[in-house]
């Protein structure tokens, strides 16, 4: 079986000194309703980092990752900085920016180490997960509307809106800044660190559950790794707690099939300017 | 009326390049049961960072800082390099080390921008708030025990735990990975960012809540300030999601006096070994 289009677009290639050539891929771009190729999907840099980082970490699991988003990424060729603040037995911390043209595009701080295997014993205690009706009964996202989002990252995803969250495709906020669904990609590949890098923003902003707002720019999102996934779909759940002053936050949670919490993610975002939905 | 202890302790005085001098202060070290001076608290090390940075930003208020904690903080004189890593019109973000000996202790990035005033106006929505029972009814900490708990930062700090997350405090853990309580210096002193880098961390460790553990060592705690305080007490409330393999999160929010969300945290810790309490 040949690499996914999200193992391309996600590929480095080592060059000296920590860096590394990576290439911001047009397929995970948002495109716009009139076909206007926006910006790379802020998961996808996230995942490009994080490639560099482990490929040089003593430990195999990027236990936190914080990443502050800096500019507009384009679709054209990126490196990737990586330094070493610390490699102890526990836990090691890089240093890791992503740059284009001189100018860094999203700088972010990684903290790796080892996840349990599911069942290493030990203490452990777990909150209750998401509630979500059945997979044939979520909105397919990308089927909704015109061809348009079918293209860029929402044709490389398959994202399921639970129905009680999705009124505002038709125009009809629930009222709760809260959005829920099923998440995989649309090729066929394992979950891993990487795809858990772009499974905790994979929904759409939580604040189209209350408002009809433009789309949402990330300032800063921190993500943690919590758990080894099993194969299958993902459910990720995530809700805002406080929104004020065109400031809001998001946090998600990522559970895996086994239904273990696999992922947690918090970000501060703007709420955007325009009319709502993923073509806006 | 003179400097607090707190803002003496975190105090910085501007050298040159971006670099600022500091002194970790004994008087907001962990003291042991047997008096032995451990690590100056992580959220006194955190507005330490956040006074050099904001000396030089564009904006007033701390939107979101990441930290990532390297080595072990001794209660000696310390260094703040600054680096802005983008200035612009909503944001600037900086990266700020704290160093010792040439070595980084804790690497930070702050983004800082500006928050509404109360009443500001535009969309608006916060969650519910934390429960509490009145602060009578709570229990202070630092008085419970022998006089070692009232030495370095428990000293510094009035905190009042909530009765119903306090029973490890008897060695009768409540079974839940949750703490609440109120927060104020012992000195009279207005909250403002500072205060509240040193409040998202305040609590015990939430673990507590389920198992007699040691003290837990952050490894990476991300914040974000949400709102200018009123005076007065803050209300701290912290839980964690999962607890596995070791590591365990732990997401606190700060309310202040006049019932508004001023700052979120969530961090990524060891679950701490030997017996559980703060002379541990």
């Amino acid at each position: 079986m040949g690499m996914t289009a999200f193992d391309e677009a996600t590929a480095v290639t080592p060059e000296d000194d920590g860096c590394y050539g990576a290439r911001l891929d047009e397929r995970f771009a948002i495109v716009s309703g009139d076909g206007t190729v926006g910006a790379v999907n802020g998961g996808v840099l996230m995942a490009i980092v994080l490639r560099a980082v482990l490929d040089s970490s003593p430990h195999p699991d990027p236990v936190a990752m914080s990443a502050h988003f800096l500019r507009v990424p384009r679709p054209e060729p990126a490196q990737v900085r990586v330094s070493w603040l610390k490699q102890g037995n526990t836990a090691a911390t890089a240093r890791a920016a992503l740059v284009q043209d001189g100018a860094e595009v999203l700088d972010t701080t990684v903290t790796t180490g080892r996840l349990a295997e599911p069942g290493d014993g030990g203490l452990s205690w777990t909150g209750e997960p998401p509630v979500l009706p059945p997979v044939e009964e979520c909105t397919g996202f990308a089927d909704l509307a015109g061809s348009s989002r079918r293209a860029g990252y929402a044709g490389q995803v398959d994202l399921r809106l639970d129905p009680a969250t999705s009124g505002w495709l038709r125009g009809e906020p629930h009222g709760v800044p809260e959005m829920r669904g099923y998440f995989q990609l649309r090729e066929e590949r394992r979950p891993d660190a990487y795809l858990l890098a772009l499974a905790v923003d994979a929904l759409p902003p939580v604040v189209f559950g209350i408002t009809r707002a433009g789309w949402s720019p990330t300032v800063e999102l921190t993500w943690h790794m919590r758990g080894l996934p099993a194969p299958g779909l993902l459910r990720v759940a995530a809700r805002s707690r406080h929104v004020s002053g065109g400031w809001f936050d998001e946090e998600s949670e990522v559970w895996d099939s086994a239904g273990r919490l696999v992922a947690q993610s918090r970000q501060i975002a703007r709420v955007g300017r325009g009319r709502g939905g993923p073509a806006a």
